[in-house]
Parts: structure tokens; sequence; C-alpha cells
């Protein structure tokens, strides 16, 4: 699983190499590991027009043990590099208003470095009272995703959309991007939602006392949940067909959690599921729905068993495991978290997926259209999105395929599966009940769009 | 302007090289010409569950003069080649109902001829009363992007949302998705709207009587939008900055219309155009928001004279001049159509153009933000996002850089000005009233996006 390239042009010979002939050089991500500061080094923090949240992004910082820098600083200071950059933009009120934003942004982004993070916050231009006011709101979309095309290094610029009376939503997805958790997240928009935030964050095991479940836990990306889930403290009941047992109970063993072997689209998958949690855990805190198969042919090739085992596993069963969940009293906790897995290719199509793409979109179309529901139990439902992940499936693609699918997106190398589990865990704490509905891309900002 | 990789590609030589080398086999688009047939050939029709849209699609294919296919043939007819594939989803109430539309559209797509149309009606997930309907629809969407993308030799895919209520919104839409005016418009999906459609689709004049105002009209992309709304029968008030005068007055002169010198971004040029179009014309009827600049740099070396005019002539100007028809009694008639022209970059953001895409993007809040206001006043205000496009401009760019980014797309080819014009003058028409608020890419499926 090894990035051979980026180790390659990060090395003596490399450097030289990849310098002269042009050739993308990506740079070891910062990831998150327990005890890590928020950030390496300062913070610039900006506000363009009379943002309302400055305030409240310089108190998280603070709280963090970050220092905070002003865009208008000393001379002595003017050099410095800064590990982030953030724009307070819910003052814009007009497409002059931009302007503040790049005054402050342009210099601010030159001292940015290595492994740096950019946030801008804005207000939702789908709420806004006049055109002028949305389509400054919505500049910050298409300014975001350019700038997050221009940066090296590792650095990431996401946007995150507050509402009015959204503000106790902030800290967490705030923390989020800045922090390694969000390595492989980039050039992404998300929209907040109001809602009962704890002020408590958890620390480094935000989902202590929780009960998760994560389906397709015996390997790559659903191990790789199940155990990011269990550092941060939540119990991780792993579950996978009986034919994994094996690659499950190592999985679950060594996280300390538990093994429940189940076909999840046979008839009684759903029940029992339900009747584990109930029974065995009293119910269920945050549950993750992983497991997902592959049946690629080009769609005049395909035949239905193809096309009606994906739609099965990836999306029905999704569908009937909430749906018991949601409808059994007790099963599934006040202030529940549920993170679909979804795809690129639910969002741009793929080639030789029309199955695995409906079914990803499905899981798109499902949680959107849950969101209410959920918010009305102080729950959320999220789906991510991932895009080239390095697993043991790509790893059997050819070299040349491989290499050049790792490359194209603006981190210039593929994901790792902690980079997918590391955004499903932040969804799963409670400081994030103020992201609901949502479709969180964990793609490097993957070219491939729809 | 000529593509000169496609007609090589086309060429005997050229057919073996790229055959031998797995090289993009681009094929020349059939592209709308006044008189050409709807479609030159057959249309297979379907339906998964119970679609409510079927007879009208056969309707208004019989009334164009298409011969109607069902999907279960005789022998004879099991191997004819299908000009079009229609996939009324409609009725598509679960995930699992979508193996209807997998049994259909497979065997369907594999009659399809070149420059075949593949175009699917659902119901809008949005809209849903069940999270199972949501996601059954919003899967229509990963299908129909796939599709495209394996779809070749010039056919395209693209789905079209009909809420309830909206039925009679369908054939404008469908009339444009099967004919050559969407060459260039693939993998695409739209979302129609309940409204007052007239009967009568005008035939080959279908804007004959319309007063329609260009900005950016003297060149490129404008100077193809003025000549094929004048060929749809509109008097085209051309305009375009002075020092532009003679290449606008050629435009003008051509088709017959008006030239009117403005710097869009002068204090009075909203006034200007308002008196214009009320003294000369008596209102106009149509609007299209052409006429933009770049001015690239990286964002951290943009200055701010950069930043304010991209975001003053691409973005406030249109807003402006929008808000000034929209203010003056009799400039802006009922049921006038706006069409601004955003731009992929305004959707998935581009290295270099911060304020581009910023301005772009606000295009794009503009619409969505206005589109009720024009619903009221049975007008439409919707977006184009062109992608790649061969003009003047594109001709300038480095040749392997212009290469690649011409072949990125499901089409393997630019697309050309006269495309996105005809779907500005397709979203002109009184036909489209149904259509309002979307963001449209003309893009050949490109696979950069958000």
């Amino acid at each position: 699983m090894s990035d051979w390239y980026r180790d390659f042009a990060n090395s003596g010979i490399g450097s030289t190499i990849t310098k002269q002939f042009g050739l993308p050089r990506p740079v070891r991500l910062r990831r998150y590991t327990p005890g890590q500061p928020l950030l390496d080094g300062p913070a610039l923090v900006g506000s363009a027009g009379d943002g309302r949240l400055r305030a409240e992004v310089e108190s998280v910082l603070k709280e963090d043990g970050v220092t905070v820098l002003s865009p208008v600083t000393a001379d002595g200071e003017r050099g410095t590099k800064v590990a982030a950059v953030v724009l307070d933009a819910t003052g814009v009120t007009t497409p002059a208003d931009l302007a503040a934003a790049h005054d402050f942004l342009a210099p601010a982004v030159k001292r940015l470095g290595t492994n740096g993070r950019v946030v801008v916050l804005g207000e939702v231009p789908g709420e806004a009272p006049s055109p002028a006011l949305a389509a400054a709101r919505q500049a910050l979309d298409g300014l975001v995703r350019s700038l997050a095309k221009e940066l090296r290094a590792g650095a990431t610029a996401n946007l995150v959309y507050v509402p009015s009376g959204a503000e106790a939503s902030v800290p967490g997805p705030l923390r989020f991007f800045l922090s390694g958790r969000s390595a492989y997240v980039d050039g992404q928009t998300v929209t907040l939602s109001a809602a009962d935030v704890p002020s408590a964050d958890g620390g480094a095991t935000p989902l202590a006392g929780k009960v998760a479940v994560v389906t397709g836990a015996a390997r790559g990306i659903g191990a790789s949940i199940a155990e990011v889930l269990g550092r941060d403290g939540a119990h991780v009941v792993a579950v996978d067909v009986p034919a994994a047992g094996q690659a499950l109970a190592e999985v679950a063993n060594r996280i300390g959690g538990t093994a429940l072997q189940l076909d999840i689209t046979a008839p009684d998958a759903a029940a029992r599921l339900v009747e584990h949690v109930v029974e065995r855990h009293g119910g269920v805190d945050v549950v993750v729905h992983n497991a997902g198969i592959t049946r690629d042919k080009l769609l005049v090739n395909m035949d239905a068993a193809r096309w009606n085992s994906v739609l099965a596993v990836n999306l029905q069963a999704q569908l009937d495991m909430t749906q018991a969940l949601l409808d059994a009293p007790g099963a599934l906790k006040d202030g529940a978290r549920v993170v679909a897995v979804s795809s690129q290719s639910g969002i741009a199509g793929n080639r030789g997926q029309t199955n695995y793409s409906a079914s990803k979109a499905g899981v798109i179309g499902m949680v959107r259209s849950w969101a209410a529901k959920f918010a009305s139990r102080g729950a959320t439902i999220n789906a991510v999105a991932p895009g080239f992940i390095v697993t043991e499936m790509t790893a059997k693609m050819p070299f040349g395929t491989r290499e050049v699918g790792a490359r194209l997106n603006s981190l210039q190398q593929g994901g790792l599966p902690v980079d997918v589990a590391e955004a499903i865990a932040w969804l799963a704490q409670p400081a994030s009940a103020g992201v609901n509905g949502q479709v969180l891309r964990v793609c490097g900002q993957n070219l491939l769009g729809a």
C-alpha cells in the first residue's frame, strides 16, 4: 500500500527528476494521530465585511492552543509561514464585497506552509434574500474550488456554509477541516444546519461510550473504519459475511469489538442486526453502511444478475437496515449518526459501472431524503463519497491505469482507507450534530465530477 | 477552427492508427440545421414500471414523423439500428424497480446508431415522499452519467426530471435532447417545472417576432449566439464594447439585427440598454448575458485590478442589467427568457482562475435565486456552462494543452461556439417555459467537475 511514486518524488534523485520534467511532486500528507496538535503552526484569521463568525473561529483556535495572527501584521511577522488561513466571509453581501476576500486571501495564502489549510466560512446561497447576495455567496464556491487547485504541497482549501442560527455547529467542522483528519478532503463544500451541539468535543476519544456498527468491516476501507472508530473510543460491532469470518474476527479482536457474521442481503438481516444491537448493547449510536460490491460491465453486456446484486447490497440493504433501526424501539439511540458510503462514481458516473453508480447515487438520494427525519431525533445521516483510494482492489489494476488514476487530483496521490475512515469518524462525533444530509467527497479534489 | 484530429481519426490511415493504439476516435457530431428531421431513424420507447409520460413521448415523436418501436419486437426488427432510446422511468418507485430500467436499456442501447440519443425521464428525487423512492430516483442520475461515458460515436445520454404537474413542460426539452441542437450536451440532468407552455413549437423559427439582446456579440461564442438566435427568427440587438464596433456591425448586418455599442460596466450601461430596448423595440423577449473576460493569475499573484474587473464584467453587469430590465416598466416582456453564460470553471474551479470561477459560480447563484420571481411573470432565467469550446482563445493555447483539453470528455472532442448557441437558443424558446433556474453544461460530459 506504500506510495512508491510519492516516496520517489521526495527522494534526492527523484526530486531532481520530477522537478526537471515537471512531474507531479506529491508530499506525504499530514494525517491525524492521537495527541497531535490541531495545527503545527499559527493561523491567519480574517474577515470580509462584518463577519459574524470571526470571534467563534478565534475562540476555537485559541482553545486548541493555536496562535492567531491578524492579516495586518508588523513587518517582522510578514514572512512567517502559517499552518492555516481562515476567512470569515459571512459578511459578504455583494459581488463587490468579494474584493475583501481577495485582499485577505492573496497575501495570506502566500504564507501557507506544507500541508497548510484554507477554510472559508460563508452564508448559504440558497437562503439569500436577493440575487446579488446569492451570487456573492455562490461565488465563494468557485473561488475555493479554484484555490484548492492552485495550492501545492498537501495544502487543502474547503468551504463551510453556515446558515443563520447554526453558529454553534461551526467548531466541529472547523476543527475537522483544519486537522489532519481531513488530509484527503480538498475543494469541498459542506452546508451546516442548526443543531444542539454539545460544548465538549471529547478530546482524544470523542466516541467514548458509543456503540458503532460497521458493515463490510473484515477488510479494506471497512476494517479501517472499524479501527478508527475504535481508536476514537467506540465499541465497534464489526459486520461482514460469514465467508469473511476469520478476517472479521481479527479486526474485532484487534480493537476489542464484537464480530457479527451477517449477510446483509438476507431476508432476516435487518431483524438480526436490530436484535443484536438491542439485546447485546442496548441500542446503537453510530451506523456505518460500508459494505459494497462491484460487478462491472458495460451496460450493453450487463446481465440482470450483475445489476440486481449490486443494487441489493449497495443500496437496498442500507435502506432496509436503516428503516429497521428506525422502526424498532430503542434500536437507534437519540443523537445517532448514520454514515453511508457512496462513491465518486455515484456523483460523476463511471464507464462500466452503471449498476454501481446507480446504487451509489441512490445512497445520496437516501441520505438527503432522510435528513429531516433524523434531525427531528437529534440524529444525522450523511454520505461520504471516496475518490481514488489505494486498496487491495486498486493494487490489482494495471500499472498505468492505477498510476494515472491516483494522480488525477489536486493532491497528486491516491487516498488511503484511513482518510475515508477519518471523515466517517468525524461525522460520527457528537460535535458533528450540525452536519446533516451532506455528501462529503474524500477524493483529494479528484478531477472527475458531475 | 477545424478539428484536424477528428478528421485524421476518420481518415483511412488515421482510422487504422487510432484503432491500433486505442486512441480516441471522435466522430463528426450531427448538428442541427434548419429543416433537419428530429431523428434520422426510428426510436425505441419503453417504460420502467407504470410511467405516466410514455404516451406524451410517443405523441411528440409521431408528431415529428419518427417511427416508434416497442422494446419487445419481432425477430426481424431486433437488429434494426435506432436513432434514439427513450425510457420513461417515472414509474420507478423502489431500487428493485430499477431492474426494469436495466432490462429495457441494455438491449436497446446495443441497437443505438452513430450520433444516437438516450433520454431518460424520471421523477424528482427531492420531492420523493420516502427515502427508498428518493434513492431510486437519484439512482437514475448515476445510471445515466455512467451510460453517457459508455456510449461511443457521438451518442449522448441525458436525464430529465419531471415533477408531477409538469407534464406539459416535457415536449420542448425532449425535442432538444433528441435533436442535433444538443450535439455537445451529454451526461447532464435537467429538472423541469410546471409552466404554461404554448402548444405550437414554432417549427423552424421558434423565435419569430422576438427581440433578443446578446452581450459580447462581436466575436466568438457571442457572435454565434447572435447568429443562431437570428436564424431562429429573432431580431437580435448585438451588444459589445465600442472598440469592437466594426466586428459588431458585421455580425449585426449579417443577421439583419441592430448593433448597440455599450460598455456594460459603465455606470449608465443598464439605463442605456433599457432605453434602447424600450424605445426602439418596445421591450425585449430574450436576454443573453454572454460578455465575459478572463484575467488569469494564481491567487497569490493576482492584483486587485484583475480580481475586480473580472467580477465587474462577468457578474455585476449581469446583475445590474437584469435588475434594470425587471424594474423598468415594459422593458422585459412577459414570458421573457434570460440566459446567463456561466462556465465549467464556475462549477469545478480552475487553476489560475479564482476570479473567473468566482464570477461564473456567482452567475449560478444568481439564476437560481431569481428563478421564482421570473416564474411569477411567466419568464425564465437559466445558465449555460460551456466546457472546452474551440474558439480563437483556445487556438492560442499550447498545442499539447489544447489537444488534451479537447479530448477530456465523453465525446472526445472540443465543442464549437454553435453548440453553446444552440443550447441558449433552445432555452430562449417559448416551448422551454418549464426550464427555469437550471444550469446546463455544454461540455460533452467533460471529466472536470465538482
